[in-house]
């Protein structure tokens, strides 16, 4: 792990890089409650879920789940596609009709958004890599 | 731009990247009202901050910068750094601080939030790099 950030911190001097609005990137925000009896298990399905559509599909470019520090049965999620379409290949996998199955009864409020990019600035090499 | 596109979705086929939880890297979430009249001033200023600390600060590794399609005076940003002290020596550069004077006025709310990352999933090649 530290080699893996050792590597992400020597790639940011070299290099960056930006995203305009005029590039086609498809980005959605959603905003989930969790039952706080179930976190832990949520957390593990959307591990897997996030894990396999990254690894599987070419369309999905970021699945950065977090949750609230203050709020922790508050998660968030900024995803970002390569288009709408990669967003609604997306709904039709495997692995996330898993994850809708398995966290249904966990999730107890959903709010989805379509969001713009206005600047979508991030180091050329992304946080967790360790090639 | 299209090339850009292209290399982003080739390099996807390849190489994808996780962070779990155990990373350090420390995420704030930004969710900005802004004053109408002066949203057109506020995505340029934005803008230029953003692609300032990206290319200046080492520890700014992800400041995506979006708004909510359907409530477009709604801005929201997700920002990740190496760390917390990174997060903090980002408030003290010149451009951060020019960015604060400059947009002090067209920010109408400004709500803060630290995030706890569950998984941070993406593509090695990040969206928007064009080598």
């Amino acid at each position: 792990m530290n080699a893996a950030r050792s590597s992400i911190v020597g790639a940011s001097v070299l290099t960056f890089s930006f995203c305009s609005q005029a590039q086609a990137q498809y980005v959605r925000l959603a905003e989930l409650d969790i039952d706080p009896a179930q976190l832990e298990a949520f957390k593990a399905a959307v591990t897997e879920g996030v894990q396999a559509a990254v690894r599987v599909e070419p369309g999905v470019l970021v699945l950065y789940t977090v949750y609230e520090k203050d709020n922790p049965n508050r998660v968030r999620v900024f995803e970002m596609y390569t288009d709408a379409a990669a967003y609604a290949a997306h709904l039709e996998t495997p692995h996330f009709k898993k994850f809708r199955a398995t966290t249904d009864k966990m999730v107890l409020s959903r709010k989805l958004l379509d969001a713009v990019p206005i600047v979508l600035g991030a180091k050329a090499q992304p946080p967790g890599t360790s090639r």
